[in-house]
Parts: C-alpha cells; structure tokens; sequence
C-alpha cells in the first residue's frame, strides 16, 4: 500500500518539476529583446551509501537569468536511518530511525526589485508514520497590497475546495513560522503552510498537495508578468538586497528545511539552493 | 573585589576600542588620493529595562571606507537575568540566573579581496563564576601562506610570555570551533580562541587578554599596509563575496555569540554587526 504512495508522489513531484520548469522558461525567454535564451542546469546528486546500502538523492535545476536572477527547482528522495540524535525529534522515527521523504522544492530570486521572492515546496514523509508537508510564500521588497491579496486569495479558494478550515489554519502558520523574532518581523507577505498533515485518507490529502503545486504554478506568473516591464533604480535594488540578507538570515537561524537537510546529510548545495544570489548587510 | 574587576575591564575594552578605531582611521585615511575622509559612525543602544532596572547596552562604531569596506569596533556592559531556558547553558548561572558582561568585538571586511577579514574579541563574564573568553581569527579570500604565518607566529610568541600551554591550546580551539560542518571547511586562517579562563589569578589572565588586543592591533595593520595597493580584478572580488558567503553561514548557523546576543535580547545591529557587507550565493 505504502510502496504505491511512494511511488505516486515521487512521480507527481517529478512532473510538477517538469511543468515549473517549463513555465519558468516561457517567462525568462518572454523579454522582448534576449541578449540570449537562458536554460536551466540540471545537476544529479547521490547521498553516501550507508553499509553499502543505497540512500536516494536528487536532482537541481537551477537558472541564472534576465527575469530569474536566481531559480532552483529541486526535487529528491531519500531513505535510509536518521542519526540517534534527530530520530527523537521525528514523528514515527523514534525507534527505528527508518525514514522515507520525497518532495520538490522551489525558490526564485527575481531580478527585479518590483517582483517578490517565490518559495514553494510540498513532500511525502513515511517513517512508522506518513505525512505530507509544504507550502508556499511569497516575500517583497516593496509593500505591494495588490499582489498580496493576490496570492492570498487564489490560496483561499484553492484551499475551500478542499476544507473550510485549511485556509485560516494554514495562512495563520505560515505567518507564524515565516517570522524573525530577532527583528520581530515577518519574513515576507506570508501564505501557507502545513506540516504533518494525514487525514487518513492518502487520496484526499495528495489531492490538496497536487492543488498546492498548481495554485503556485497559477498565481507565480501572474504576479512576475505584471510588473516584468517595470522599470527600478540602484536605490531599489539596494532595497532588494538588504530584504535578502534577511531572506538568508531566516533560512540560516530558523529553517527547518535547511536543519533538516544539515541534519540528514543532504547535499549542500540543494540545502543552500534557496540562498539569495545576492545579499547586502549595512 | 569583583567590581573593581568589573570596573578594570570595562574601562580596557574601551581604551581598546578607542585604540583600534586611531589605527583603523590612520588605515582607512592613508590612502594616497582619499576621495573623502572617512570616519566612524557612533550609535550607543540601551538593553530594555528588567522590572525598572537598567540593564546596561553598548556603543556600536562602524564605517563604510575605501580601504575597510565595513568594519565595525563594538563595545558593551549588560547585566541582569537571563532567561530561564538559557540560564542553564551558562557556567554558574543556573541558579538566579544573574550574569554581569562586558567586552569589545571587532570585525573587519576589507574592499580588497587580497586583504583577509579580520575579527576580534574579548570579554569578560560573571556569574556565580567569572572568567574571560576572546580571541583573533583570520579569513582570506585567497591562500596566503606568508599572511597566515606571519599571524600565527606573532601569536605563538605573544601567548608564550603567559603559558607555554596557550598557543597550542588556543590555536587548536580556534580550528575546531571556526568550522562549517557542512562544507567540511575551516571558515579561514584559524588564529586563537579561549573561553572559560580563569587560573584563579584574575591580574595573570587580564594581563593575557590585554596581550591579545595589542596583538590584535599590531598584525592586522600590518597585514592590511602589506597588500593595500595590490590591484585585484572583478573576478578576485566574485571570490570574495562567494566567501563571505560563508562567513554569513558560519555567523548564523553555528556563532555562539551570535545565539548569545539573540537570547539576551542584546541590539539587533550590533549582533549582527559582523555580517559581511556583501555576499553572494551562486
């Protein structure tokens, strides 16, 4: 039962990293005048085998663009034991260390001051327990109302369709876990996020996980080509990159995507994908 | 007793900094053709008071030069209670959770990519114990066999007028704790790092970290003159945001000081202070 879970999310995972890229290529050769077609490179990896035991591993594909400064579509599964220290802080992991993840990854730096950071990402973990886990959010430089109602809106209906209560839980933790207590504020506009989600029934929830991807791949291009003309200065570049310092700030101090990543022994530069490709502290 | 030892560091950690930002001025303002004269920027910051009661703060001094593309010279006294989680990760704090600090710390990203970041700092702590901790690292862009010598030779023979056991002790402990477990990489040269000193003679080990201020302020002048009209090239400057990079990684992921500075409810810009003007994520 369990393998034909496994097998039907790492296949979604997959397609879902093929339809982003896609789009994110239609987007980044849509300028008017290319200097030249961008293309994303694709990097395999493989974790370290454990008592000669194959452990899984992923795929990065990564785009440094004219529209897409920085773009990294990841996808991975890995499986193996988790170390004794982690296990404890696993759900259904405690005994064994056994575990089982799949799931897909996006974060996209904009070139342009005036568009907001996208980060997405949604996964299937089994270990005694089975659960899915991700989100999306959506993070500024400017204050921008427009888009964000924007985004929160498309979530909402996309979220109804599937339970009443799922927007308003969700919304509500993606702000709470998207915050920087050392600054006391949020790391952008917010949207969702959901962790340990099994409602006993797989179907229902890889539905919503499925709508997740697609709301994202809906509601990403919209906000990027409303304002992909958009002229900005130096002034609000630097703006940019003083917001991104703390984009690396949140994803080094808090994250547990990049704790969880460190922890497992993944590899470094899918864990680091999300980095900003350019930061500034004053 | 414990307050004219209070009193005594104190009034050294600020006599360092006012030291250390002559010195830094002279650096900054030798240049041949200054386009302007640079200065520091003063900013002092007061902790939140604790049931009415001060609770000290510091004075930040920090500037955005030619020579020293930021570098920052903090000083700061708090004292109070620490909170109630992390009162138990301190040496003698446990019970009432009291502590009394007092230290400078200095980082220094240089322009040139051939001048290596410098950072320094020493401190004196009392709780129910009281010790000091500090030390001087090093992190070039760039393997320079001659500049990492030259700092660790002039370190070796400063610690020896104190202990034959420091420098090897020391430098050791620099090493390890300077290290990014993920990359499997030092963050650079190494240099020394104490903590928790105290040989029961408060006169011997305030005369040693006395010591590693002056050599603080004799090597790294000295390596910074060496390369200061060394020409570099925009790839050389790549390279160094890529390693301050890393340095960011470090400061956030794995800095005792910086987690400290958090927990304590310290100034947000002076903890974070040490950050790297500019870094890149590829």
């Amino acid at each position: 039962m369990i393998k034909a879970q496994k097998l039907a999310t790492k296949e979604w995972f997959r397609d879902l990293r093929d339809q982003t890229i896609k789009i994110f290529l239609e987007i980044e050769n849509s300028n008017s005048s290319p200097k030249k077609i961008n293309k994303f490179q694709i990097k395999k990896w493989k974790r370290k085998l454990e008592q000669g035991k194959d452990t899984g591993g992923g795929t990065m594909a990564i785009m440094h663009g004219e529209i897409f400064e920085k773009v990294g579509v990841n996808i991975s599964t890995v499986y193996g034991k988790f170390n004794s220290r982690f296990k404890k802080q696993v759900s259904g992991a405690s005994k064994t260390g056994k575990f089982w993840a799949s799931g897909i990854s996006v974060v996209a730096h904009m070139k342009s001051p005036h568009i907001p950071s996208f980060h997405f990402n949604t996964r299937y973990i089994v270990t005694e327990n089975s659960w899915f886990g991700g989100g999306m959010d959506m993070t500024p430089s400017f204050i921008n109302v427009k888009n964000k109602n924007a985004l929160h809106n498309n979530l909402e209906a996309m979220c109804n369709k599937h339970s009443k209560k799922y927007y308003k839980k969700f919304s509500k933790q993606c702000e709470e876990y998207f915050y920087l207590p050392h600054r006391d504020e949020t790391r952008g506009d917010g949207g969702i996020f959901f962790d340990h989600l099994n409602t006993d029934k797989f179907d229902r929830d890889f539905s919503f996980v499925k709508d997740v991807g697609k709301s994202f791949l809906t509601i990403a291009p919209e906000i990027i080509y409303k304002d992909i003309d958009k002229k900005w200065s130096d002034k609000d570049k630097i703006r940019q990159k003083i917001k991104r310092g703390r984009y690396a700030e949140f994803n080094l101090l808090y994250d547990r995507g990049t704790r969880f990543g460190l922890e497992t022994g993944g590899n470094i530069d899918a864990i680091l994908m999300s980095m900003p490709p350019e930061a500034i502290w004053k």
